[in-house]
C-alpha cells in the first residue's frame, strides 16, 4: 500500500485525507499547529466562509455533506447598508439559491474527525515541515520540542496554506515561477454578539455588507446568534489602521461611516484594539508539482482574496478535480499528478484574478445603483433565458464550469452589458423583453 | 565610524563597497563564494557584459573608468547574419557611440582589488549568509567548514544576487511583494576562438545576431581575440535543448542555420555538450529596504533578463543614484534608504519590461526589413532633430534618463512610428525631411 503524506491539516488537507483514505491508501497528515479539536478555536483573525456549490460537491464526494448542512446557514442575498442606514438587497442568485455562512474553525475539526474514522489515515500534530529532499521524497519535521523526525513519502502531497514550507522549497528549484502580492488593505475582525434573547441581532440570511468606497465592513452569520464581521480598511492612509489609533477616533469613525452597525457592536472598542490586523495576499506559483511525486494543492499553491467567498471552494474543488483525473487515469500518478497541475493552473489565475476585482464591487459598486440595476437584468436574463445567459456570479458560485472559462465569459457579458447600460431609456425599459432581445442579439453577434 | 556590511562581492556589490569607502564608512564584505582574484574564473556560464553608458558613470564615481577602458572593446553596431551568411548593420547610436564588451570576472576581479586598497574595507569570502536577525540587524554566516559567524551591522547593503539569501528573509516579512518569472528559454555558452594569428575570426567591433525567430545565438568580442557566444534556445519543443540531444542533430541543426558561425566554433561540440544549461529570471520585488537599516541593490532586488544589456548596468546606476541621494540628504539613512527604495522601484520595473521585450527584438525583428528600415529613420531623426526625437534604445543606453521615463516616451514613440511605417511611399521617402516633418507634427500633436 502506497504512503501517502500530506502536509497540513486545514480545510483541504482533512478533506484530501478522506478522499485519498477511501481509496485505499496509507494517508499520514502532519500539521504544525495543535489538533484543532482540542485547541481553542483561534478567534480574532478568521473570516467566516461563504461555502458554494463547488465546496459542497467536494463534501459530497466525501460523504459529509449532509453534516456540514446542519451547522451551515443560508444566505440568500447582499444586505447593502448605506450611510444612512437604509437598505438594499441584491440576491447572489435564482429564488432558492444560496451561499451558506460556515465557521472554518467548526468545519476544520469536523473534517478532521471524519478522516481520523478511518484506520488508515494518521494524524500528527505539532510537527513542523522543516525541509524536503525532492530527490528521494524524504521530509524532515520537527516537533515541539525540536526533536527531528524524518519521513519518506510514495507521493506527497501538499495542503499546507499560503505560507507553504513545501512550496519555499519548491521556489529554489530551477524554473519554478512564483508571485506573492499583498492588497495596501487589511483586516480585522470584529463581533456582533447575539442579542439578549439569544437571535440575530439584524437579519439572519444576508451577508452584510456596508460599502464606503475604498473601504467596506461585512458580517456573517453564525449558528449561535452572532455575526463574525470584518473590516477590510487600507493600512495607510487618511483613514486607515494607522490613522485611527486611538478609542476617540475610532469610535467617531464607526458613528460618522457605520452608524447601523456601531449600535450592535458593545464589544467594538476591545474588538478593534484587542484583535490582529491581517493582511491580505496572492499567491501564484508554477509547476505545482514535482514530478510524479509532490503536489500542491489549496492555498499552498493558489492563494487568493477572501472577496468572492472562493478560497475554500476553489481548495475544495481541487480536491474533487484531483479525484476526477485519479479515476480517469486509473490511479496511474505518472499522469495524475502533472495533468492536475497544467489543467487546474489557468483556473486558480482566473479565480485570484476574480477575487481581487470582486473587492472593487464589493466596496464600492455595490453601492451604485446603477450597478444595482445592472444585476437585476442579468438575474432577468437568468430566469427567462437560463441556456443563454448565466451571470458571471453565478457561473462562478452555483456551477461547476471551469474558472478560467467563466471569466472569459464574463468579460464577452460586460461587453454587452456596458453597451445596454449606454440606452437612454434603461430605467424604464429594464425589464422589458426588448432589452433582453437585444441582448441576445448582441450576444449572438460576438 | 558607522559599520556597513555589504552581503555579496559580486559586480555591483564590490562598487558599491568603494563608494560607502570613500565616505569613511568602516566596510565589512561578505562573499558565499570564493575570492574571484584568485579562482578561476567561471567559464561556460557567463553571459559577456556590454558596459554602457549608466555603468560607465558608476565606474567614474569609483575612480576607475579609466582602467576598465583598457580592457573594454567598443561595440557600435548590431552585425546581423542571415540564415544565408549576408551580413547586415544596425548601428547602436550616432558615429562614435558604442557599448562595451567586457568580462565579468575581469571586471569583478578589478573592482574588488580597487575596493581592497582602502584601509577601512575588509573582504570575507567563502560566508555564506544563512539568516538575518531584522530586529537587532544582525548577520549569520557560515564558513566553508561549517563555523557561525554573527555579525552585527549599523547598515546593511545586500547585493547578494539573483538567489539572494537576505531577499529570502524578506520574503517572510509581511506585506513583502515578490515574483521570480523564468523564460521557457535558456542559455548555453559557446566560443569563437581566437584565429591562428591571434586575430578576430569575425568582426570586432560588433555584437554578432544570428537572429532565428524563437531562438538566436550571439557573438561578443574578448580582449584576446575571442568570441564569448551565447544561444539563447528554448529549453522544450521541436529545436530545443531537450529535442537536441545527439552529436548528429546538434551539428546538423547548427551547419542548417548559423552556417557562418558553425565554421568559427571548432570546439561546439565539447562546449554544447559539457557546458551547463542556464535559466533566464526575472525577479521583483518591494519594498527593499528595511527601515532604514537595510537597502537591497543590484539583481538581489530587481535581476533582469539580458536582452537589453542593462542588467549590470542597471545595478551600477542603482549605487550612483544611492550616491546621489545620500549626498542629498548629508547622509540621513532615515532619508536615503527609503527614498532610494521607492524612487528607484519604478525604474526597476522598466527595464525589467523592456528586456524582456528585447529578447523578442533580438531574435526576430532585426531580421525584418521593415524594422531595420524604422531604425534607420529614428536614427535620421536622431541626427537631425536631437532635441525632440532620441530614440528609446538611445535614451536607454546613452542617456541617464530614468528607465521608468524612457519607457513612457518610447511607447509614444512606437506610435508616432508605427503611423509613419504605415505609409504606402516609406521606403522612397524615408530620409526625407517631410517624414520627419511628420513625425515632429506627430510628436507635437500628442
Amino acid at each position: 500500500m502506497e504512503k501517502i503524506v500530506i502536509v497540513g491539516a486545514g480545510l483541504v488537507g482533512s478533506l484530501q485525507a478522506i478522499i485519498m483514505a477511501k481509496k485505499g491508501f496509507k494517508v499520514e497528515v502532519f500539521e504544525r499547529r495543535q489538533d484543532i479539536r482540542s485547541a481553542n478555536i483561534s478567534a480574532g483573525r478568521s473570516i467566516n466562509l461563504a461555502l458554494s456549490n463547488r465546496g459542497w460537491k467536494a463534501l459530497e464526494l466525501a460523504g459529509i455533506k449532509e453534516e456540514v448542512e446542519e451547522e451551515a446557514i443560508p444566505m440568500y442575498a447582499r444586505k447593502i447598508h448605506d450611510e444612512k442606514g437604509d437598505l438594499t438587497d441584491q440576491p447572489y442568485g435564482l429564488e432558492g439559491e444560496a451561499i451558506f455562512s460556515v465557521s472554518r474553525g467548526g468545519l476544520n475539526q469536523l473534517l478532521i474527525r471524519e478522516a481520523d474514522k478511518f484506520e488508515n489515515v494518521n494524524f500528527h500534530f505539532e510537527m513542523k515541515c522543516e525541509d524536503l529532499d525532492l530527490e528521494t521524497n524524504e521530509l524532515l519535521f520537527t516537533d515541539k520540542d525540536g526533536k527531528e523526525l524524518k519521513v519518506k513519502a510514495d507521493r506527497i502531497i501538499a495542503t499546507d496554506g499560503a505560507f507553504s514550507a513545501v512550496r519555499a522549497r519548491m521556489q529554489k528549484t530551477d524554473r519554478f515561477n512564483y508571485q506573492q502580492m499583498y492588497l495596501e488593505h487589511g483586516y480585522k475582525e470584529l463581533t456582533i454578539p447575539p442579542a439578549e434573547d439569544g437571535g440575530f441581532r439584524i437579519e439572519k440570511n444576508f451577508l452584510h455588507i456596508w460599502p464606503r468606497g475604498s473601504y467596506m465592513l461585512i458580517a456573517l452569520p453564525n449558528a449561535d446568534g452572532s455575526f463574525t464581521c470584518t473590516l477590510f480598511f487600507p493600512f495607510e492612509g487618511k483613514y486607515s489602521f494607522e490613522s485611527l489609533k486611538t478609542k476617540e477616533d475610532m469610535l467617531s469613525f464607526f458613528k460618522d461611516v457605520f452608524p447601523d452597525a456601531i449600535e450592535h457592536m458593545p464589544t467594538l472598542e476591545t474588538d478593534y484594539f484587542e484583535n490582529p490586523t491581517s493582511s491580505l495576499v496572492t499567491v501564484r506559483c508554477s509547476p505545482w508539482n514535482h514530478e510524479d511525486k509532490l503536489i500542491m494543492m489549496g492555498d499552498a499553491s493558489h492563494a487568493i482574496v477572501p472577496f468572492y467567498g472562493q478560497g475554500m471552494n476553489s481548495g475544495f474543488e481541487d480536491c474533487s478535480v484531483f479525484n476526477e483525473l485519479f479515476e480517469k487515469h486509473n490511479g496511474d500518478w505518472s499522469k495524475v499528478i502533472p495533468e492536475f497541475s497544467e489543467k487546474r493552473k489557468p483556473d486558480a489565475d482566473a479565480i485570484a484574478d476574480l477575487a481581487l476585482h470582486n473587492f472593487i464591487e464589493m466596496r464600492d459598486k455595490v453601492a451604485d445603483p446603477s450597478f444595482l440595476l445592472r444585476k437585476k437584468i442579468e438575474k432577468r436574463m437568468l430566469e427567462e433565458h437560463p441556456n443563454e445567459w448565466m451571470p458571471l456570479y453565478s457561473q462562478v458560485t452555483f456551477s461547476h464550469i471551469p474558472y478560467s472559462q467563466a471569466l472569459a465569459a464574463g468579460k464577452k457579458q460586460a461587453k454587452i452589458m456596458d453597451e445596454i447600460m449606454c440606452r437612454a431609456d434603461i430605467e424604464d425599459k429594464w425589464d422589458s423583453q426588448e432589452i433582453r432581445d437585444q441582448i441576445i442579439a448582441l450576444l449572438k453577434a460576438q
